[in-house]
């Protein structure tokens, strides 16, 4: 459930909201007094003199793509470490296995009813084809619903399409499914491969990989995403009432696991230090692009979000911890070993804010709390008032790193992009730096450095949410 | 120059019409109301039961890349003929010899500062390069001026980076020539090879190819279009002080020249059936794409436009002849073929048209005609007003293959379309179906008819422009 606060809709609570401080009457000093002069200070020097493009600048131009497993992604490691360093921050690492797959050729034809080249990418944790590529007639569904119906009589031995668009309506988390599960369940019914259409909201004939996964209990077959172009081709063929084959041929492999690692920086804090407000993003990226708006632009405004309050001499109650992850994209392995390395302390990490949605101007916090929470976070948030970044809804789980915290019951907070472009970019060889703006970048970061600072050091901390159901 | 009619800028040139039309009196029947009625039954009847985007679906579906001296050149050919004849038209094919240029392997990568992967394409007709690759360093220039200043000490032994992109100020036109003589202009001054930023107006990292030539003083060093991201990339490295190095490998290369045909077919005058209205485009494409916008939207409706007047019973006065031209892009050699294969009657072509800007809706009409021509084109544009195609221009060549015509002094026209996203998709992978919507292509389709037929029909045909300066 998402209650949007900060719009139209938020009138009503911020009708309670002022109701409540005109109870406690004229003397209530609010966060948001308490705290304009400090915002004040941090979004100025934010846009004056920030670093975060140069940083992901450095992260996406000089250091690249960072799949897990890659020297891309080590290069990532050291850099960022020797980076805080150099802004008197101790970055220390914390030990990551993490998965190692491969792209090698990848290459589809359709080769009935005629020949024309298709344009596809393996999905992450695919498996290869067998060498010479496999060739078989398509069928196409737009739900598992229809792969059911259809049965293992039309499915088996073809290779399925899963031709469903991200729309307005629906959204990424509906479509996602059918590149996630979409092999396995194609392969439950006896297919030889699956293909996704791509999950893009603008089509340039450019194919958007992503994470996929395969059960124990089913076949593993080759798994890709066809152009969104190429989905439109072979739909028209099919409604034309063609036999449509397709010739594919898959390279990529799973090599064994390597050794990698979280950066992980304090900022220390000078009456709690022991209690944590945790920022992170994630480190690895696709293979494809340079992962400048996934997470590029989340390492940067984290970095510098650190940067800016340690150069600012601004030293929160409690202590504000970096955590640059490893291997979202294809494992979500960096998160879980951070939750379980730090179990001991999770109880007194007292709130956790991921950026994971691009560089984009913010709009704002989805905040899972406990009772009373979204209120202040809406407060704090009413700081960034002038930089569009107030808005605020409840619920969510703040980001894939971050909701392996969720089970000790962390307050988990995401800031939140503008995201009409950002499934143009997603996973595909175009997410690279001309895609974010260094204005827009410096808003994120002072809109992060601003919510943890006030997180960090108002008296109180957030109330924690409930177990999870 | 070009005097924009039908908007804003229209409302001097309608007035001194609309006193023309006053001064001849009540008793003046006018170009458009004598053809509002043909008008309205070509309207209607394409809108209703337009085969358009039928025939452009199989063009790039069925037949898909139709570069010259290509099997799916031939295809092409071999369908087309085929399709006017079953329509009942007389399709005959005219000779012509055209280059035959092949895309081979295309791989470029960054190697100093740092390794990062390029995408490029080959430009056409560009020479491959040595078998492994050659690797240099890079010089970007902005344009020959600044090539000049940097003279041979600074760029020989190098690759020139033609880095200028399409502006809203300068457009295409400016852009266009570091593509086609910048390999020539970069040779001139010892460089080892020529790559010029991707002429497009949307970057998802695909590269737009396109034609170069070379010049038979200098040496022929190997040409590719480099994407905008990665032309930012260098530009970025360069700017940062780096000596920044490329490896490129292309494996294209030319064959000799190929037979190939323009397809001619006439739908006969009834009256003075010598006399001839030409309504072109060209039937090959880039190999990239499947030819979509450029041209197969200007093929369809010119075919279209001559089934609609065939099964309309719509014979008018003069003969209406379709020309689907062969190598407009790498060559205009079936441009050439026809003028002068056809250079006794060019003096009895009365007008022709040319389509070849996408198939977005139809604005109306450029027009090169002697004096006076420009308002009786205005006038029967008119009768498109409900398409938003009456806006008419005057001069231009009409487009680039029956700019052939202009020695002989062929009143030229080019119908024209809403260009805001055609160079998004100009000459890249994904110029295909799905950039064409099927109403638009229709009102061309509409468009294009209803002109051809009225300047086949009215009793004077149009004042033949001056010779060329």
């Amino acid at each position: 459930v998402s209650a949007r606060i900060g719009g139209a809709a938020a009138w009503p609570l911020l009708a309670i909201l002022a109701q409540a401080v005109a109870a406690e009457g004229p003397a209530r000093d609010s966060l948001a007094e308490r705290y304009a002069g400090v915002a004040g200070r941090i979004i100025g020097a934010e846009l004056v003199q920030g670093r975060a493009h140069a940083m992901l600048q450095h992260l996406t131009d000089r250091i690249g793509p960072r799949l897990s497993g890659s020297a891309g992604a080590e290069a990532a490691v050291r850099w960022t470490r020797e980076r805080l360093a150099q802004e008197g921050l101790t970055a220390r690492l914390e030990p990551v296995k993490v998965p190692h797959w491969v792209r090698g050729v990848e290459e589809a034809e359709l080769v009935a009813p005629n020949r024309h080249k298709l344009v596809v990418t393996a999905l992450g944790g695919s498996i290869p084809t067998p060498e010479p590529g496999l060739s078989a007639e398509v069928v196409e569904v737009a739900s598992f619903e229809e792969l059911a119906a259809l049965g293992p009589a039309r499915v088996r031995g073809r290779i399925v399409l899963y031709n469903r668009a991200i729309t307005a309506s629906e959204g990424y988390g509906v479509a996602v499914v059918y590149r996630t599960r979409g092999a396995v369940e194609a392969a439950r019914h006896g297919a030889v491969a699956s293909l996704v259409r791509s999950l893009g909201t603008h089509a340039l004939r450019a194919p958007h990989t992503g994470a996929m996964g395969y059960d124990d209990a089913v076949p593993r077959i080759p798994a890709a995403a066809l152009t969104a172009e190429d989905a439109d081709l072979i739909h028209r063929l099919l409604a034309a009432g063609e036999n449509v084959r397709v010739q594919l041929r898959l390279g990529c492999r799973t090599l064994p696991d390597a050794d990698s690692a979280n950066v992980v920086a304090d900022l220390p804090g000078r009456e709690q230090p022991e209690e944590i407000v945790l920022i992170g993003a994630h480190l690895d990226s696709w293979d494809l692009g340079t992962g400048a708006i996934d997470d590029g632009a989340g390492v940067a405004v984290v970095m510098e979000s650190l940067r800016l309050l340690k150069v600012l001499g601004l030293t929160p109650r409690r202590t504000i911890r970096g955590v640059l992850y490893m291997n979202e994209e294809n494992g979500l392995r960096g998160g879980r070993a951070y939750a379980e390395a730090h179990g001991a302390e999770l109880m007194r990490h007292v709130a956790a804010i991921e950026s994971d949605g691009g560089g984009a101007r913010p709009t704002g916090f989805a905040a899972l709390t406990g009772p009373g929470g979204i209120e202040i976070v809406a407060e704090i948030a009413s700081l960034l008032r002038s930089l569009g970044a107030d808005g605020v809804s409840a619920g969510g789980s703040g980001g894939a790193d971050i909701s392996t915290l969720r089970p000790a019951r962390v307050p988990l907070l995401g800031l939140q992009q503008d995201g009409k472009r950002y499934f143009d970019w997603h996973h595909t060889a175009a997410d690279t730096l001309d895609k974010v703006d260094p204005l827009e970048l410096a808003q994120n970061a002072a809109a992060l450095a601003v919510m943890a600072y006030v997180l960090a050091d108002m008296p109180e901390p957030l109330p924690r949410p409930g177990t999870a159901e």
